[in-house]
């Protein structure tokens, strides 16, 4: 990422049109709550990995468990963090908070092994490592993936997550943002819309990244209300928006980003010509545009006071990580 | 398939020894009840193919819901006729008894799109039909199994269903037999077996078999027990012992069987140089297991008395089928 110093800010449009060549600097004015944050990041990271560790230690030796482990390891852990954060707000803590994002960051791992795949996105580099089908075999990451995603509601079924009900909920909403009106199309619409077969727009940019990244990150961010038994509209509402946020950031950072601090290759969508937030909305409309859409999404958070002040800060994080 | 007549029987270690070529002829006893059975199947078929049509209709025109349309089609409906006649046995019927069953069907097709891929075990053909990523590609092929996978799910919490704790249960033991330790694994094993990288015993075959063939057809028959919220021990066990007489019979088609009928490649076992039960016992030893197996599951069923004549005839058909 550029590090060069902020020049200057324009409001317009009720959002700060910032003019930087690195996303990091949109949070220039949160630099010191930052490393904060990335501590609590790190706790939820330790949390959910130790969590991966003890899990995988209960299956006998076997073939897919090492590459299972490999799949699952590393990442931002961000939508743990979500889970995590969220059921605090409700006082629910313990192992029923981090199985429950243990379960998000097995679900985001099988759709990472799978969008890799060769006759997917062909990406040979995740989290700074070799893809699964690279390190392995296409069938190894084909049945890593569809361990990984049986395994996310294995663990939201267990007792220590809590009453029936309450894993009913998250159960039913995780298959939602997760299959056909979800991730699964999110990915599909990608893959046509890598084809350039119909000229891609703002409003169908939206679509798509909403079920390809929004969904899961709004179960995420609503998993907190579910496991207390309440509505999650709010905190799904937050979820969407800063799931939004995230994508452009991403988009942003395949302009601007560093293959090395990214650990997964960039500039492939200037590549292969595709339609992104950035191509659609120029690079300082789309961190505007990104902006604004955290700035919403924290408004959301006023009713719960400062108990929400983690939740504000990953907000923040979407538009501030170079990763 | 052979349709020599019947040459004699021998009574052997418990078990009738069949000398026939063909599985059918294991049945001739049954020749009558047959027709009857076939009737039976049927009509699940049928619930099953409009329960699929119903909630495909409820979804807007997208991307991959053709395919998945496709990949939910024909079949013997085996594992729904167990759900939905198990289910009768405890007086639960209706739609909670068909969305099981449909749950269990989408959950294999998801299976079969799978394995079928290039990278796995490269069919071409299944049903009678060209294979998804044949007549779509790859990538839509992986995408319909993550998609159908998730569908079960959806399927498995509706409240339709029953009481979140019958729904949990449900959820929880289909995860366990689909995961790593179910479905897959026995995938895994199997795609190792086709290597020969180790030598194959009747044991190993049986844990691969049990895992990729038994463990959902267990599911399936207990699934009765199950919606009905007691112990599903028994159809459980009933439900193992038919699941691996099946994959005998499989195996059996494979050396014996009609593509044409089948609906798939037959003969590539053998020319893979696989071990298979039929390579391990013989033919008459490979047919003379799965009727033993078949009995001994019949006999569980005797606490049931004749309310359970459908799974005995289920149990039949399993090593007298042709397809």
């Amino acid at each position: 990422m550029a590090k060069a110093p902020h020049p200057g800010q324009n409001l317009s449009t009720g959002f700060r049109i910032l003019e930087m060549a690195s996303v990091k600097n949109l949070m220039d004015e949160n630099a010191e709550a930052l490393p904060m944050f990335e501590e609590m990041l790190k706790r939820c990271s330790n949390l959910v990995q130790e969590s991966f560790a003890d899990e995988f230690s209960k299956l006998s030796d076997r073939p897919l468990l090492d590459a299972m482990r490999y799949a699952t390891q590393g990442g931002k852990r961000f939508r743990a963090l979500l889970v995590i954060e969220s059921a605090k707000l409700y006082g629910v803590a313990g192992k029923s908070a981090v199985l429950t994002a243990t379960a998000a960051e097995a679900m985001h791992a099988y759709s990472l092994v799978h969008d890799d795949l060769p006759c997917m996105d062909d990406d040979d580099l995740r989290r700074g490592q070799p893809t699964v089908h690279v390190k392995w075999d296409e069938a190894t990451a084909v049945l890593v993936g569809d361990a990984l995603q049986a395994f996310a509601y294995e663990l939201l079924t267990r007792p220590e997550i809590g009453q029936p009900d309450v894993i009913c909920a998250l159960v039913s909403k995780m298959s939602g943002v997760t299959g056909i009106s979800g991730m699964v199309l999110g990915q599909a619409l990608d893959i046509e819309a890598e084809k350039n077969l119909t000229p891609q727009t703002l409003q169908s940019i939206r679509e798509l990244q909403a079920c390809k990244t929004g969904a899961l990150i709004g179960w995420a961010a609503g998993a907190g209300a579910n496991l207390a038994g309440v509505s999650d509209k709010k905190l799904k509402q937050y979820g969407w928006l800063i799931g939004e946020a995230f994508q452009i950031a991403d988009d942003v950072l395949d302009v601007e980003g560093d293959a090395n601090k990214a650990g997964k290759k960039v500039g492939k969508d200037a590549a292969a010509g595709k339609a992104t937030f950035v191509s659609l909305l120029g690079l300082d409309g789309a961190k505007s545009r990104a902006r604004g859409l955290v700035d919403e999404a924290k408004t959301i958070l006023d009713p719960f006071g400062s108990a929400a002040d983690p939740l504000r800060e990953a907000a923040d994080f979407v538009i501030s990580r170079d990763t």
